[in-house]
C-alpha cells in the first residue's frame, strides 16, 4: 500500500498488469541469453540486464501487500507463478500463503522445502498457523510445534481442535484484557506501554481473576470519557459472546446484523478464549458464497485456473456422474413410451420443452426456500402458507406458459389436441416442481442435511423424468 | 441486545420463535373476544387480557435490535407482519426499514401514512435516508428535504446522486477531521468533548484548510503514542482513497484484501467527501452474493416469502420467457430430424442425455471463468491457456463419460453403432461446451456486459440445441 495506492485510477495499470509486463521483459532477455550461449558472442552482457530485470521485479513485489501478491500468483500460469514465488522474501511467505486459495496454496507449498515452510510460519500467529496446518506436511507441523513457546503451542493446539466451519476456526488470540476496578487513566497508560495494538481492536475485554469475561470497554467510550472514571462505570455489559463450537455462520449473522468489528469468544464457563474480528468474517462470507456458487455449478471445490487437466477432471467428476445417473433414468422414462413416439414423432420434439421449463420453475422455488431456511425464517406454521403460495404461482404460470406452448404446438403441428395436452402437461409439471421445490429442502433440513446441497440436482431430476412421464403419459392416453 | 444475548444458546427460543408464541397467545384471545361479543357475556374481561398480551409483545419488541425486528418481519405472513410493525416505536421505524429486504420494505411502507414516513426519517443520517429514498413517495421526500438542516440537505442530495452500485452509495458522512499541526493531547481533549464517536471510527482524517486529505491518524496509533507528539509525526500517509463514482465492488475488494474497518472517499481534487465502513461493505457483499444466486435461479429480485401470487409470478416471468424461447429453438432442432427419430425411436430416448451432460459441463467451465473475471485474473495472454485447458478437460471427460453412455446404450439397445455415435456425440458436445464456456463470458466482458448475467442461460441454450443437432445429425449420417 503506497500513498498512490488509489484504487480508483482505472487507467493506471494494476499490480497484475505491471507484473506481467516485468515478467515479459525478464523472459525476453532470458531468451536472448539462451541464444547468446549458443552463439558465444559476448558483445552484450545480457545476464547483467537479466539480473537488473529480476531486481526490478523484486523491488516491485516488495512494496505490494501480501493479499495483492496472492492475487497475482493466482492469476499466473504455474511456471510464472513459481518464478514470482521464489522472489518473495521469506518473512512474507506465510502471509501470502494465508491469502491464496487452497488450490493455489497447494502448488506453492509443493514447491517449498520443509525448512522453508517452517521458516515461513515463524512470522505468523498461532491462529494463522492453524489455518495453514491442513496443507502442511506432518513433519513441518512437528517442527513448528517444537519451535513455539509454550503459550503459543497451547493456542495452536486449541485453534487446530475446532472444526473448519466453527466459530473457533475464525477465532484469534489477540485480546487485550483489563480489570474493572482501575481508572481509565491507568488503562491509557497501560496501552501506551504496548508498542502497538492488535488490528481491529475496537474494545478491550474486562476479565476477573479467573479470566471470566465481565464486560467490554469500547475504545470509542474510552476516548470520550474522563480519565478519572473507573472502568466499571463505563464498561458495557451487553455484548455478543460467541462459543467456539458454534457454527461459523452464526458469527457471520451476528456481525452482519449488529455491525460488529470484533466479538468475544467464551467457553461454557464464561472464560474468555479469544475473539473473532470482522476481517475473518468477511473472508468467511466470501468463501461461503463462493463455495455455494461452485457447488451449484457442479464443481467440488475452488479450482486453480491453471490446474493440470486431470486434476480439473477430478474436481468436476462427482456432479457429472450424478447428473448422468439422473439422465439415464429420464432416458428410461422416455424409453417406456417409445411406441407412442413412433406413432406420433412430434412428441419427441416437444417433450424437452415441458421438462426444461419445469426444471427452471422448480429451481426458482427451491432457491427462495433454501435462502429463507438459511436465514431461519421458516417454521412449520409458515410451511403450509408457502406451499399454498407456490402452488398458486405454479398454476398461474402453468396456465399462462402452458397456453403459449399449446399455441406454439398448434401453429407447428396443426393439431389442437396435441396443443391441449401440452398445456395440461406444462401445468402439471409446474405443479410438481412447486410442490417438490418446497418439500425437498424442508425434508433435507428435517433430516439434518444442508438444503443448499443437492436440492437443485434433485428438483431437476424430478422435473425431467416427471415431465417426460406426465407429457408422454397424457399423450398416450388422450391421443393414441 | 441484552446481556443474555448469547447467540450460541441453541436450545433457548430465538426471538422469532418467541414472537410467534406471543402472537398466537394474542390471536387466541382475540378469537375469544370476538366470540364473546356475539354472546354478550361480560363474565370475563377478555379485552384486558388482550391488552396485556399486546403490552407483552411490545415490551419484547422494544428490547430487540432493529436488525432482529427486520428479520422477524420478513419471516411473518403479511397480516402478522403489519400487526408487529404497528407495535414498533416511531423512533425505531427508520432503522428497521433500513434493515429489511426491498420487497418486505415495500409492504411496510405501503402500510404507513406520509406523516409517519417523514417522522421515521427524523432519526436517520443523510446517507441512510438516501438508502430509503427510492422506496419513498415523492411527497415524503419533499417534506424530508425541507425539514433538514442545510448541511444535511446537501449531504442527502450528494448521497442520492450516486448510482446504486457505486462507492458513493456505500458512503457515510460520519468523519472526524483534525489538523496535522496539533499535539495528540489536543486531539484527545477534542475527542473527549464529543459525547460519542461515530461507529467504526478506527481512524481520524487529517485535512488542511482546503479540506484536502493529508493522511489519517489511526486510533490504535493515537492510543499507544506519547500525548506530546505532533499529529504529523504519527500520521499515516499511506492509505486507501476511494472515489465516489468507482464501482462498489472495488471498495469490497479493498476491504477484503487490506482488512479495513473504514476508508476515506475523496473527489478528484483529493477533497475528503466521507468514508466507507466495513458494515456497509458486508451488507454489499451479502446482497451481491444473494442477487447472483437469485439471478442464477431465474428470479429477477429478492422476493418477499409471502408475496401475493401475482407479484411472484411477475418476479419469475422474465427468465421463464427466455428459457421458453431457447426451449422452442431446441424443439425445432429436434423437429428437423423427425424422420430419423421415426426410423430409430431410441434416438428420442437418448438425446436428452447428450444435451443434459453438455449443459452441466458448460456451466462448470463458465462458473470458473466468470469468477476469475470478477477477480480480474484473466487477460488476453492467459485466455488461450484457459481455452487449451478446458478443451483438454472436455476431451478427457467426453471420452470417459462418452464411453459410459456408449456402453449404457449398447446394453439397452444391443446396437454397437448407436453406442459409438453416443460416445462421439458426447465428446463433441462437451468440446462445444468447453469452447463456448470460455468464449461467452470473455465476449460479454469485451462488450462491457456483466459476464455473470446470462452466461449460464446462453451456454445451456447452446448445449441443448447443439447437443440435439450433433447427436441426431451424427445418427442420421452414420446409422440411417
Amino acid at each position: 500500500m503506497t500513498e498512490t495506492n488509489n484504487i480508483d485510477q482505472e487507467d493506471s495499470p494494476t499490480p497484475l498488469q505491471q507484473i506481467i509486463y516485468l515478467l515479459r521483459k525478464y523472459k525476453l532477455v532470458e531468451g536472448l541469453v539462451n541464444l547468446q550461449e549458443n552463439t558465444d558472442d559476448p558483445s552484450l552482457n545480457e545476464s547483467a540486464v537479466q539480473q537488473q530485470n529480476l531486481t526490478e521485479l523484486q523491488v516491485f513485489l516488495d512494496q505490494l501487500h501480501p493479499a495483492d501478491i496472492a492475487h497475482i500468483l493466482e492469476a499466473l500460469p504455474l511456471e510464472d507463478r513459481l518464478l514470482i514465488w521464489s522472489l518473495i522474501k521469506t518473512d512474507r511467505d506465510g502471509e501470502v500463503l494465508l491469502e491464496t486459495s487452497d488450490a493455489v496454496r497447494a502448488t506453492l507449498i509443493t514447491d517449498m522445502g520443509n525448512h522453508e515452510l517452517v521458516a515461513a510460519t515463524e512470522y505468523l500467529d498461532a491462529d494463522e498457523i492453524a489455518d495453514l496446518a491442513p496443507d502442511l506436511p506432518q513433519e513441518v507441523m512437528d517442527n513448528v510445534f517444537s519451535s513455539l513457546p509454550i503459550e503459543e503451542r497451547e493456542q495452536l493446539r486449541a485453534a487446530m481442535s475446532y472444526p473448519e466451519d466453527s466459530v473457533g476456526a475464525l477465532m484469534d488470540f489477540d485480546v487485550i484484557t483489563i480489570r474493572e476496578d482501575v481508572r481509565l487513566e491507568v488503562v491509557l497508560r497501560y496501552l501506551r506501554r504496548l508498542e502497538e495494538l492488535p488490528d481491529h481492536t475496537d474494545q478491550l475485554f474486562i476479565v476477573d481473576r479467573d479470566e471470566q469475561l465481565k464486560g467490554v470497554l469500547l475504545i470509542n467510550r474510552l476516548l470520550v470519557s474522563d480519565p478519572d472514571t473507573l472502568v466499571a462505570e463505563v464498561m458495557t455489559k451487553e455484548m455478543i459472546k460467541l462459543r467456539p463450537n458454534a457454527i461459523a455462520q452464526q458469527a457471520a449473522n451476528a456481525f452482519e446484523r449488529y455491525d460488529l468489528v470484533s466479538a468475544s469468544v467464551v467457553d461454557d464457563n464464561n472464560k474468555l478464549l479469544g475473539r473473532v474480528t470482522v476481517n475473518a468474517v468477511i473472508d468467511y462470507i466470501r468463501e461461503t458464497a463462493e463455495n455455494e456458487a461452485l457447488n451449484l455449478a457442479g464443481l467440488s471445490e475452488e479450482e486453480d485456473l491453471f490446474a493440470p487437466v486431470l486434476k480439473s477432471v477430478k474436481n468436476r467428476w462427482g456432479w457429472l456422474a450424478i447428473n448422468l445417473v439422473t439422465a439415464f433414468i429420464a432416458s428410461r422414462v422416455i424409453g417406456l413410451f417409445e411406441d407412442s413416439i413412433e406413432k406420433l414423432v412430434a412428441l419427441a420434439a416437444l417433450m424437452p420443452i415441458i421438462a426444461g421449463i419445469g426444471g427452471n420453475s422448480g429451481n426458482q422455488t427451491i432457491t427462495m426456500i433454501v435462502r429463507a431456511l438459511a436465514l431461519d425464517q421458516i417454521d412449520t406454521s409458515s410451511a403450509w402458507k408457502l406451499i399454498t403460495k407456490e402452488v398458486g404461482v405454479s398454476i398461474v404460470n402453468g396456465l399462462l406458459w402452458g397456453t403459449v406452448v399449446g399455441l406454439f404446438t398448434f401453429a407447428i403441428y396443426q393439431n389442437a389436441e396435441l396443443g391441449l395436452v401440452m398445456t395440461l402437461a406444462m401445468t402439471l409439471n409446474l405443479l410438481l416442481a412447486a410442490l417438490l421445490g418446497v418439500i425437498i429442502p424442508l425434508t433435507l433440513r428435517k433430516f439434518g442435511r444442508d438444503p443448499a446441497l443437492g436440492s437443485s440436482v434433485m428438483i431437476t431430476a424430478v422435473t425431467d423424468s416427471g415431465g417426460f412421464f406426465i407429457f408422454l403419459g397424457l399423450a398416450t392416453f388422450f391421443l393414441l
